[in-house]
């Protein structure tokens, strides 16, 4: 998502009490963060938030932390959401952290319109490689529980097969998931996507 | 598959003791039949039979029954197998009355290059749809337990959403099988359809 520079963002970003700069720092204790035992689910790429923010207005019994690592990104997520929300909490890092973040205590990981890093020399960059998802492996408490969507068709049949062959099960598979699904949570990205009429790629996968 | 007519195959057909015309009558009864209680996996639309025969050679200890519609096809599968197994059974009937032939008795079904039906008005007849997946339900003896192979893209995008979606789980999904895994047991039409250079689908389903 390229956006132009936002000249205030590292005041929003300081003035922001449910940013985190320095997730690590709560490895371990995540539900205390939260004063609560409901479940955590993240968002890694969470973008301008609409996503993260609406499952979490909906869910008040789950717990939220979107991840972000551009400042400009969470600078501009910050500011558009409506109203601090107890269950919500943002993550400036980089997803390749998040075995240093996490310590089984994640209960589900929503992947929304990833990076595709199409070249063959850029497959471990994508969320879905076997790089990653022995990240994943550390950080999920008890099963592992993936929902991931793109608009991307080859990072689909990529991920399809990854995630098939690292030993996850796959549901609810959607070459079309906008013509075979009702109330979907969409992202700003897949508003402008949907709105062309192109497909939308979904999968919920499980281990 | 389009064959010539085989002249003689009523003659051979009613001289192979393996192959059972009337399988409703073995319903609750087939591990009787094979006098042991070893796994059943069958193959719905066998063909000439070498996946399945193949299958039955290397693993004496599972019974394989191979499933196929045509006498003229049928005919020629048992002249060209090598020996009678007494691990196999080949069984003349239609997929649409599989659950009059098994009831909670079969470990494994086989789909490999089943017709893809290709029209909207023929969504059903495709062996994985869910009115076929309905009959399934009936038969398998525990877990439902499916490995699928196509060589028709949309057949197995298809199969993919109806399977996931009826709440099997996806394992070893490969768009391109024959570059992924080694020790592969073909068919006829798939080692054809190989030596072109085409790509073969293929999965795993469980529930």
């Amino acid at each position: 998502m390229r956006l132009r520079n936002l000249k205030d963002k590292e005041e929003i970003m300081n003035n922001c009490d449910f940013l985190i700069l320095d997730p690590s720092k709560y490895i371990g204790a995540w539900q205390k963060l939260f004063k609560n035992n409901n479940p955590i689910y993240i968002e890694i790429g969470m973008g301008m938030g609409k996503f993260i923010y609406t499952q979490a207005l909906n869910n008040p019994d789950i717990n939220y932390i979107g991840i972000e690592r551009y400042d400009n990104v969470i600078a501009r997520a910050i500011k558009k959401l409506d109203k601090r929300l107890d269950n919500l909490y943002l993550v400036r890092t980089d997803a390749r952290f998040i075995d240093e973040i996490f310590d089984k205590e994640v209960d589900k990981l929503y992947l929304n319109f990833s990076d595709p890093w199409p070249k063959k020399r850029q497959i471990n960059k994508r969320l879905t490689s076997p790089v990653f998802l022995e990240k994943y492996d550390k950080i999920f408490r008890n099963k592992c529980d993936i929902e991931f969507k793109t608009d991307n068709k080859n990072l689909y049949i990529y991920s399809i097969e990854s995630l098939s062959n690292y030993g996850y099960g796959l549901n609810n598979v959607s070459f079309d998931l906008h013509n075979t699904s009702e109330d979907i949570v969409t992202t700003e990205y897949e508003d402008k996507f949907v709105e062309k009429g192109n497909p939308i790629y979904y999968l919920q996968a499980y281990k």
